[in-house]
């Protein structure tokens, strides 16, 4: 039995999935801390590495069964090459080649795809008739997407297509984002501007709270929206980014279906109920009509995706 | 010899082109005001109609060899169906019925598709070599859009992709736009929101001014912007918005080309010079390399991609 490793690569954490080659079985999966120490983030291939080889012997698995290695990157990437991660160290980087270079086995196929681009390849797949053009976002430490047209992946020239995170939804917003521009998406609905207007709203707008700051996650905020009034405000206000930034996709693209993944997507319905509500108050003409639902795999889909991107070229 | 009509319909007027139908040569072109009278705006179709006769006979063309009729329409159609019409008074009508109706030959092959569609086939139909991904904008009355991705025109599901005057570019604006919704490009870079604009910046804020404002166009606005301040703040509001349009929609399409055509495109080298330099401003990345140009056809691309169109059902 041969195995291929689909490998989620995130702000925060690193997720891993050992695949059967054959059939793409999901065999087992794990996750680790995205290591922060290197300031070139080279670390973070030696850790997956190391990660790899711990997993593969708890299994039981021989390392050298192991034919292909696909990283899903949360940044543009052009045949392995990033130019820029804003949620990750990597500048000027070929990511497949530093992967490479760690592993002792040169037959291990390589390849990189963006994150979104790997979770809306995935879900995809996974739909009963896959969809013709379709827009997926993944919601976590930032917002990625991916999307569907004509029946294909839409990759574009330079790697950006489906960087939502970073599309203009206030322009007049002062903030200074991670990619050196203003008014990004990112600066209303990244985990860390969610985290930091709710503490606004208690600390500067002074709103009584039942929210632990302590240990404060979004799907905290998220899960006491029916009892907290700063958890609603929040809740809101990145529902209604999130509408914005749709509508403005539905006019350029004009989907059957909107998907909605990643880790934040475990909030569920109400996210979803909550998210059409705005999208209703601000979509054009009848593309009100395009409905959300959440993606299947959730926060799985980058790795189910990345293993369906590395498949095509092993033939 | 056989003809087909290319017909472009405007806010403000209505184009036409007399080709020949076997290699697509233009033979002869002409140009209608945009009939108001009739609340339902059937009257568009009787003036094409009438126009269409009158210009055939002074050409000395018998109308019976009229063959094809195709639509080009400011707004979204599918099968002939728009449901709305921002700057036409249509609802809910299927506009190659209303055409077919009115003709006494029931073999003229009628066809409708959207007005910015139309030129971005007939601009990557005349590029040296064609873009597998491509935007172009329709400068005019109002802010059209046609997409080209992975070779293919960008149609959409219902027929909404393109339709840039309707992105939300501020979503704070208070004005009400014509497709019912608030904080559209179209409010910001319509031919009538840069007239009212130019108005407002001498009537309020009293700035002086060698516009004249009793015979007032955005190309008499373009072309004193070194020598006039009004006109180059029009200018530059202009440009401004246009180009966050352009940034998001990169992070979407992320296209080889920005190609830009319509009427007020005549504006010419300045006007991309701006939009550039506004663009470089709001661009994310790298995306800020991907080069503006102006369209080859400039006012004349609605009709030549149109009888694009048409010409593959003509077989």
């Amino acid at each position: 039995m041969y195995f291929i490793a689909g490998v989620d690569i995130g702000g925060t954490a690193i997720k891993v999935g050992i695949f059967k080659s054959s059939d793409l079985e999901l065999l087992s999966t794990f996750s680790i801390e995205t290591p922060k120490k290197d300031p070139q983030g080279l670390d973070i291939f030696e850790d997956i590495i190391k990660g790899l080889k711990t997993h593969f012997s708890e299994l039981n698995f021989e390392f050298k069964d192991l034919i292909g290695i696909s990283l899903a990157v949360p940044c543009p990437v052009v045949e392995g090459y990033v130019t820029l991660a804003a949620n990750l160290p990597w500048k000027n980087i070929n990511v497949v080649n530093e992967m490479k270079k760690r592993l002792s086995n040169e037959n291990i196929l390589v390849c990189a795809i963006n994150d979104a681009n790997a979770a809306v390849m995935g879900e995809n797949f996974l739909l009963d008739t896959p969809a013709k053009n379709l827009v997926f976002f993944t919601l976590g430490t930032s917002i990625g997407g991916g999307i569907i047209v004509n029946s294909q992946l839409l990759e574009g020239v330079h790697g950006y297509s489906g960087e939502f995170a970073h599309m203009i939804v206030d322009y007049r917003d002062k903030k200074v984002c991670g990619c050196g521009q203003k008014g990004c998406l990112e600066h209303k609905c990244s985990t860390a501007a969610v985290l930091e207007y709710a503490k606004e709203l208690v600390e500067i707008k002074k709103m009584p709270s039942i929210l632990d700051f302590k240990n404060l996650t979004v799907r905290g905020i998220f899960d006491n929206v029916s009892i907290d009034k700063v958890s609603k405000k929040v809740f809101d206000r990145y529902c209604k980014y999130l509408a914005i930034c749709a509508a403005n996709i539905a006019l350029i693209i004009d989907p059957e279906i909107f998907i909605i993944g990643g880790g934040i997507s475990h909030a569920g319905d109400p996210l979803i109920k909550n998210i059409k509500k705005y999208y209703n108050k601000y979509a054009r003409f009848n593309s009100k009509s395009i409905p959300f639902v959440l993606a299947k795999r959730r926060n799985q889909a980058g790795i189910f995706g990345t293993v369906c991107y590395l498949k095509q070229f092993l033939g």
